[in-house]
């Protein structure tokens, strides 16, 4: 099926309006830090219709005041507003940092005149310190002032997300679905402490990173009518497909979350899970997130590659997943993607201390170009090919590149997003002891 | 108990030579490579009277053919000499890599005038790629010519099996056992590709890092009589606590080895695992193992810090073990300390992803100087304490220190010793794609 991109994001969906503003959060919270350019940092999006919502959350037992919230509001399947800070992630901020989660989803409530229950929050930036809560809710006001339906406000929103990311990500579609026009859109952000591995309760999904750190955040609205079951459902499945198959240093965050308002305005018969139409909505809700989730790998801090490894042969998907994770969080394997070498001694290494079943005798590497079934093969059954090395320099010298990993043991496969690892990102994330604002980030 | 140091290392206890030449093993492989200064590439370690052997290996599915080679050998607990090169590791190398293998025991036992079946081998370097036979029998003859017990030889040995190390590892020790000087001596090797998690058997030990990669390898001589169940014995606690509770970069190689051989010169009376001197051996081979595995931490590739990670208040010694190696594995928490940063939300962040179980709100995380029992806490209860961010970051500013972390959940506790990740780790690592000969390594 063919999704049309359209331009704008959040507010591409009819019924939508966003914001985002300054409101200088992160440099308040310790009298330090910077925040170049005055770059937005509090972000609102509002439906002005109750709608649907589901949540997918970070597993990690560390999580976020916004999360510990949220999670509970979102499982109840009914939301109007989303609240978002960056520069302070409210995490390990004990009983003021859920206060002061609350007193934001009260605050964004009182002045929209909804119920607070249907406010949700996120927030994203250093761990460990209290919100500067009289800016926080200064900037609630000031982006409540400036909500409306532009791709512009949108784009806004998108900015104020941002931490270590160096671009907006932003995304829109529209289809068609009983006859109306529907569009989904989406914003999020990502850059380090990138491998989610979400779910709806906090229980860990079957296949679990067990590594992930930057914080991703996602936000998408639709203006289809899905049942809180059926946007339940299609979230999970598209988080299992795209934000939870990414790695950028194998590090989960404590504040990853990703949610979905469904406002109705499109004005199709409400989906459930099994209406026939459901399928349409799913596939093009899969494409938004993938879509989104690849622009968080590609942006990730210091990232010069994208390599897509494809693991099949596996004696089950929970061995193609670990198998795949191995290779993709090797910080040899990763070095050898930043030299643009191909270097499969390294990535049978990984495989060999996977938890996966595997057998090095059987085991192929190939290379291709994103996407193509034109294999480069380097290994065939654990041995060598008469590949030139030359020629598969060439293959890995591309800023993007398919890494195909046959293990020949079985039909499970699994997918991996990966980036390389640089010294850019170790120059970023070595911290700054003159800034003692640095201390969660 | 006091452990003398002693000048020298495997030659330091009586009835034992040793010798290290350069024949040329890295270049041959490819006709292309480097071998800066024609450094020795190859080690002979001879006992003159047949000795007592045990061995642990890397528990990595993809294991090289000297490992598969030894492993058989060295179960059977008799053995007298250890061949050893540099430069090429003999790993995915498949039939012919056996061959190889094998024919340097043969080529050894002949020109010693031993059994092949007493000779191990080991090897390290790039993977892939099959040994230069011509080069490397050449090089088994010169050092056979060359075997003596001196100091020098020792530390000739010590340089062959060196890769990317930038200096040889030696120690050799002296202490009273039934009246009699009994020695211990051994040198190692490592640098990167360093989580090391090996056994006996082949099967993983309980407590498995899920990562490791370049090759550890570690070679031990002791002139104690000591029967091979008891060796056995010996070695298993000695590496539990040393080699397989380091990590550099949290990549597990195809060829770790740990090989030590107990000729029983000194002339007491043979140990067993209910002498009432074993716990005197026991803890100077513990002691040997553990320096060594320090050594290999401190000279990882790029390494600038060396960080004692103590983990305690665990429910289990898997959970203190998974969650040591959550932090130490972090390549936040890693780039934090590459830059003096006592970022303890990273460490939280590691702690919350981890399989063990945690609660936020009782952990404590303090910093020390190594080995001392003051702690400067950065965490109470899961909350920063009045500590300055100045008072911390003298701490982390040292290039040794301790992290404690306390789960204050239950009574078990587990170390890691660890290094940073730096940029200089990266650009080591990302290869030469000038360079083909790069390919495993």
């Amino acid at each position: 099926m063919k999704h049309n991109s359209i331009p704008g994001s959040v507010t591409a969906p009819q019924g939508f309006l966003s914001s985002g503003v300054f409101c200088d959060i992160k440099r308040l919270g310790t009298g330090k830090g910077s925040n170049k350019g005055q770059k937005r940092d509090l972000a609102l999006i509002f439906s002005e219709t109750p709608a649907t919502v589901a949540g997918m959350f970070t597993t990690s037992q560390v999580c976020a005041a916004p999360v510990k919230l949220s999670q509970p509001r979102a499982s109840k399947g009914r939301a109007q507003a989303i609240v978002i800070n960056s520069g302070n992630a409210n995490a390990c901020t004990g009983a003021q940092g859920l206060r002061d989660a609350k007193t934001m989803t009260e605050v964004t409530a009182k002045i929209l005149c909804i119920s607070p229950e249907h406010v949700v929050v996120a927030s994203t930036g250093r761990i460990g310190v209290t919100l500067p809560m009289v800016n926080v809710q200064r900037g609630i006001r000031a982006a409540a002032d400036l909500l409306n339906s532009s791709r512009e406000n949108a784009g806004h929103a998108a900015e104020a997300i941002m931490t270590s990311d160096t671009r907006p990500k932003e995304i829109a579609i529209e289809f068609k679905l009983d006859g109306r026009t529907v569009r989904i859109g989406g914003i999020c952000k990502g850059a380090g402490m990138i491998q989610p591995g979400m779910s709806m309760t906090g229980a860990r999904p079957a296949a679990t990173p067990t590594g992930l750190h930057a914080t991703m955040l996602c936000f998408i609205t639709t203006d289809a009518a899905v049942e809180a079951k059926a946007l339940k459902a299609a979230l999970t499945e598209a988080v299992a497909n795209s934000f939870n198959r990414i790695t950028v240093d194998g590090d989960m965050s404590t504040n990853d979350t990703v949610l979905v308002l469904a406002n109705g305005r499109a004005g199709n018969k409400g989906l459930t899970i099994k209406s026939a139409d459901f399928r349409i909505f799913q596939n093009a809700l899969n494409h938004v997130c993938l879509e989104l989730a690849k622009m968080i790998v590609r942006d990730g801090e210091g990232v010069t590659r994208f390599v897509t490894v494809r693991l099949k042969g596996a004696r089950s998907f929970a061995d193609a997943d670990a198998a795949a994770r191995s290779v993709a969080n090797s910080s040899l394997v990763k070095t050898s993607w930043f030299g643009g070498d191909p270097n499969w001694g390294r990535i049978l290494g990984a495989l060999g201390y996977s938890p996966a079943k595997i057998i090095e005798e059987k085991i192929d590497v190939a290379y291709s170009a994103p996407g193509s079934s034109k294999l480069l093969f380097a290994l065939k059954k654990g041995q060598p090919t008469k590949t030139t090395f030359d020629a598969l320099c060439k293959m890995t010298a591309q800023k993007e590149f398919d890494l195909h990993i046959n293990l020949n043991l079985g039909k499970a496969e699994a997918v991996i997003y990966a980036s390389d690892l640089t010294e850019e990102y170790v120059d970023f994330n070595k911290g700054d002891v003159s800034d003692p604002s640095s201390l969660g980030g």
